[in-house]
Parts: structure tokens; sequence; C-alpha cells
């Protein structure tokens, strides 16, 4: 799994001069292990015991900071989010939907992505997300891929007060309404065809202000 | 529930007279309760047994048709869906458009339809809904949905060769995003922006045949 270049620290560097620099190399062993975890066995079978026996961390350390398996599902859902889609910035608004959600059709197409997000829109109670859990991943996902919509709108390609989280959605619901409902194809009819309306459903114009 | 009133029958003038008759009967018997039981025991607790008992039937019967949970509880969305969920022909799309999203956000706000769709959007393997189900299942409805762009097409409302299943898959998939993942408001900016811009990113412009 790729990841930004910082993240990747030498031990004896950085445990004394940066403070939490063990403690992300922690966090990042956890996630990664859970994501592996779950590609591998699926999230009904995803136990904090054999995380962090991959991760090789203490039990005690997994579960103080992600007591469930539902946490531990949903941190990982973030760190993929974060390091496999990144809120892309390539100085158009077009280009920009293009990319992301060229990012969001590649992972989604991965399986232990579509396990986690079969789980996260199943039922609550037993194994699955809870609400809040779900609710808290996606305000702060829709936030970050915002900036590409503020950004347009400083740009002039949108118009000042376009509602930010509805044109992410606009953007992003159909694809994820095929992994999860309908099974339709994840394929470039649906990339270019989303990024296409969704440009024409908020009046988008050429960047009057370029980057 | 309401039904569509032609499906109303009196026993002794139909059995003779109209072929399938009493089958027609037991199928409505059959998927009202298992609508019923879905609401009362949500998808997990969904049984054969219980639902024949509720439809005053033979299990058998039941069995017969709907081999597993999964098939009654997908019978039962499709019975939901066509009671409930006709397709709409105001005589514009606009109409249409809004009268669709509105039945659909009105039978996804039912919390029997919501863990019907959560047990469809659910892993494969256990008591979860086969690919094959989904699939069959979302495919009639997009059809029957795409009546309202043939005939907007008809009109003169939209292009010809204007991709059918993509206009209902644009309206329809943020209030799905909505339910199954983010938990945002069905409310009605979500309802009159989905119809605003699905309008807007078809480039569908007024009648010039009505209807």
């Amino acid at each position: 799994m790729s990841r930004p270049k910082g993240e990747t620290v030498s031990p004896s560097a950085t445990v004394r001069t940066r403070p939490g620099g063990r403690s992300e190399r922690v966090r990042v062993a956890v996630m990664d292990a859970a994501v592996n975890q779950l590609a591998a066995h699926g999230y009904n079978a995803l136990s904090i015991a054999n995380v962090a026996r991959e991760a090789g961390v203490a039990e005690t350390t997994v579960y103080r900071r992600w007591p469930t398996p539902a946490d531990l599902a949903g941190g990982a859902v973030a760190h993929l989010a974060q390091t496999d889609n990144p809120v892309p910035d390539t100085g158009t608004l077009e280009g920009d939907l293009h990319a992301l959600l060229s990012q969001i059709i590649k992972l989604v197409e991965r399986p232990e992505v579509e396990r986690i997000l079969r789980a996260a829109a199943a039922l609550d109670g037993g194994n699955a997300m809870s609400a809040q859990a779900r609710e808290s991943f996606w305000q702060t996902r829709f936030t970050a891929a915002g900036r590409i919509v503020e950004r347009a709108i400083e740009r002039g390609e949108l118009a000042p007060g376009t509602d930010v989280f509805a044109v992410i959605e606009h953007l992003v619901a159909p694809a994820y309404m095929r992994v999860l409902l309908t099974n339709r194809p994840l394929d470039d009819e649906l990339l270019e065809g989303s990024v296409r309306r969704t440009l024409k459903a908020f009046d988008a114009a050429p960047a009057q202000n370029p980057a």
C-alpha cells in the first residue's frame, strides 16, 4: 500500500525529536494490519488479537485506541482514504473531479474495501459499524473533498454559495450505488459520465482566475 | 399498505373465471406477510414458517416459490416497489422525476424498507441477498423507471439516444447513498436538488411534443 513519503520514519531519528513519532508508527502498523486482515478474512472475522499480532503490538495497545472491530474497520477505512485517496489539486475543477472519482473507483474495486463498504452499509447492531462511526467518517471525507469545490469557487469555475457537499455527493453517489446495490460496472462511462454530468448540474464555467 | 385497486378481488368471483386468480391472492398474502415480518423483526429474523403462518398458507407453498429468506425479502421489495412506487406518468419529465424520487424517499424512510436495503447491500453469504437477486431486482426497476426517460425523449425533452439508466441512476443515487452510507437527511433539498441537477445534467428541454 502506498503511503505519503513523510511517514516513513527512522525510529532512532524520530522517537525523541518528534512527539508522537512512535505513536504514529504504531497507528500505521495497526491500520495496515487491519486492512490486510480485512482483505484476507473479511469484516466478520476481524479480530483485535490477530491485528495486534500482525502489527507486532500488544492487544491492549489496539483496544485502547480501537475498542471494537467496528472502530478498527472504521479507522482502516479512514487510513485507506488518507493514503490511497488524497484530495487531488490539479488546477481545474474538471481535473480534480476526474482524479477524485478515479481514485474512489480504484479503491472500491479492491475486495477488502468493498467488504468494508458493505459492512458499513449493513444493519446496525452486532458487528456492523455504528451509525455514529459512519456519519463521522463521511463528514470527514466530504469536508476534505470539499476543498476541490472551494478552490473551484475561488477560481470562478463555480458560483459562490455552491453547495459543497452536494457537488461531491453528486459526483460519487452513482459509483457507490453500483457497488452496493445494482452491481453495474465501474467503467469509464461511469467515470467520464459522472464528471461531465456534475460539471453541468452545477453550471461549472471555465476558470476565471486560474491558480 | 396501499395496493392497486384491481388487486382486491372477491375469491368466488375470480378463482374460476381468471386463471391464476388464487395464485395471485396467495402471492399478495405472502408478500404482505413478508413485509410485515420484516417490519416487525428485521431481515435476520425473517422465517418462512412465520411468513406462511401470517399469510395463512402452507409452508411448502412459500418454499416452492421463495426457497430462501433472501428470495422472500427480494420478492417483498419487488412487491413494495410495484405497489408503493409505481412508475409515474405526469406528462412532463420534471413532474415524473419529482414524483419518482419523492416516492422512493418515502419508501426508504420506512424502517422495514431501510432494513431490506441494508440487507441487500450487506456482504454475500449467510443470510444476505445474493448478487444475482440484487442485479435482477435493480435491472427490473431501472427498466420500469426508464419509461420516464423514453417518454421524455418522445416528447422532445431529452435528446434521442440519452442513456436511460444513467438518468434514473443520477436521480436516485444520492438518496440511496444518504440512507446506506452518510446518514445525511432525506429532505426537500435532496428531492428538489436531485431533480434540478438531473434535468441540467442531461440537458433537458421543455417538451416539444406535449403528451
